[in-house]
């Protein structure tokens, strides 16, 4: 088993659970006027903003470990299942993310949906710190500083996921918004990593 | 992250999004005549069509990102968010194609679907124009001819799709059939192209 | 383009469509009993029998592209869109064989099927005389006893197509059975070719 | 036709087979209120249970065949329709998953679910015993105690299948929990084998 085939998998299980979440866009029904068509297509404003907000999420998990995958050389059963448990969250979105557009006003929904987030980065930073820890996985070669970079850079993940759940107890609507520091975090510590290591992408 | 991991992704999100619109040619109830189902499949002839048009447009839509990716040698986080952001565009087309089917009469649905392809479109022009622009991501050595023809080429889908939208609201029945037209005039630049730069496929 | 891109997408859309048509076993409503659980699933038979038959098929067209692309070397335009065309009925598939597994007793649905196998086996078929015709794609050393003797190989599918649709009419519970003729003759011509150009696999 | 081809598919497959089990966890109605919401989804641990469960075992034998695949060099006619029945059946885990989470207290949904897992379990034993007889397909290098002990591991899953059903008859509830001894067993014999052979992953 090579790391390349955890890749592949990875690949496909990503774009498979991308492009399904489409299929919780629930479809009006056949028949209705045009009247009806729009103000359906505009009661589903939020629906489309959570599927944007998913499929960017799933988007930046899936650079992420492409990024560790890149340093990672080697593969043992630890490694492989902390991926494979991984992707059993990520093939989990979909259902997280209708069930926000169904209930957007429970916090339930919002906990489930923050939770799902929550393992993903969990288990992606548990990933690179195993892979990581006294260069297990990984070549010697491999700067240090990167390394511990990276593990804060990891932890935004998780902290953000944390943040968006008890908002959601105060208030469901703004709960999906707060991912949107995800990005924006993560910004931040890309241009500090670049200033101290001088890497590139 | 190297521009080969995008196109495993992209080629994953384009086969099941291809795959996924057959999903929208709603199955007849099971347990009725022959009478009916054979007048039920004529009463589809429509989403057939759709279907069909679909899936030559997104086999455009991955043929042209395919032959930009040829070029394209280097990839950055700007280049990176254009396609991912293309392929959240490319995985909601089988829901705009499941919404013209459901409402072949109407302009809103037509609009929705133009909207979906014009995004794509321009998309893929964004992205030729960035990876392009002072050969930022592409060799020293691509003919700029080249380039100036393919922002020509790559300024017909956009194009088409607005000029069907506005179609939509006089007769939304033949706007599907607008779509037509870019193939039609991909074959014309094609042609010049293959006169001026010498160049095959 | 390349012809391993075409390869990928065609290994995609092979996969999903052979994965998606286990979504038309109807799944039996929840709650009820274990008798009606029972009489259910044998009441299913003949979808389980369908799915059976449709994904045999499907490998078999998979098989013969896969062996088809080994041979051919370069593309061009129409080879390409010869390849879209047949993926666009591959991915009709699980359709036609929902269709046959809810009308079981329909020559219609019989018939769809049939034209699906049968557009399916003609466009492979047609691939590979575009491909070999003056050795357009293929290498020059390709043994023409090869080309002449994969050509009759190819009909075998039409042919047992047009059978199938004309025996839908007669008994179209028979029909669907019909299709075993295909690796039956197929094993007819493997031996006869093995044994005119000593080719293995 | 390529073992690199078989393994791009069953990749294929196995990714969306892990994937579409998803659907199956029911999407509980809009427009009921928060309690609803809760016993909803909890009134559905038995289905996400069952999802790991499902996803767990299709890790296994994803792991499993690949493994093989590592060391078969050749394929032919026999191995390769081996290897596409066994695609079959891992295309049909995420009906037997939805069949077990519909109708928990059924023997007749756990039979199936066991006689799905005991067949994909054979066919692994079977495609093993076939590549490794008498080096038909693997290297003459390949130490024939490696190809023994494999032969026993391979048949933990089929026998803990046929544990699982025999248990469903007398507790349906307790049936799944059976095949959680598949990794543990499966752990038993990598300790020996790595003492045997000093073989790694």
């Amino acid at each position: 088993m090579t790391t390349h085939r955890i890749e592949a998998l990875a690949d496909g299980i990503f774009a498979i659970a991308m492009t399904l979440m489409v299929l919780n866009l629930a479809l009006p029904e056949a028949g209705k006027g045009a009247a009806e068509l729009h103000s359906l297509l505009i009661g589903q404003l939020d629906k489309f903003l959570g599927y944007a907000v998913s499929f960017v999420l799933l988007a930046v998990f899936w650079i992420r470990h492409h990024e560790q995958s890149h340093f990672v050389k080697r593969t043992d059963r630890k490694h492989l299942w902390i991926n494979i448990i991984f992707l059993m969250f990520v093939a989990l979105v979909p259902f997280s993310t209708s069930l926000v557009g169904d209930y957007p006003d429970e916090a339930v929904a919002e906990v489930f949906f923050g939770f799902n987030i929550f393992v993903l980065g969990a288990l992606l930073l548990c990933n690179w710190a195993y892979a990581t820890n006294h260069c297990r996985l990984v070549d010697l070669s491999l700067d240090p500083r990167r390394v511990t970079l990276d593990k804060r850079k990891g932890a935004i993940i998780p902290i953000v996921a944390v943040l968006a759940m008890g908002l959601s107890f105060i208030n469901p609507d703004m709960s999906s918004y707060a991912y949107l520091l995800i990005p924006a975090f993560q910004g931040v510590f890309r241009y500090r990593q670049r200033r101290m290591t001088g890497g590139t992408v």
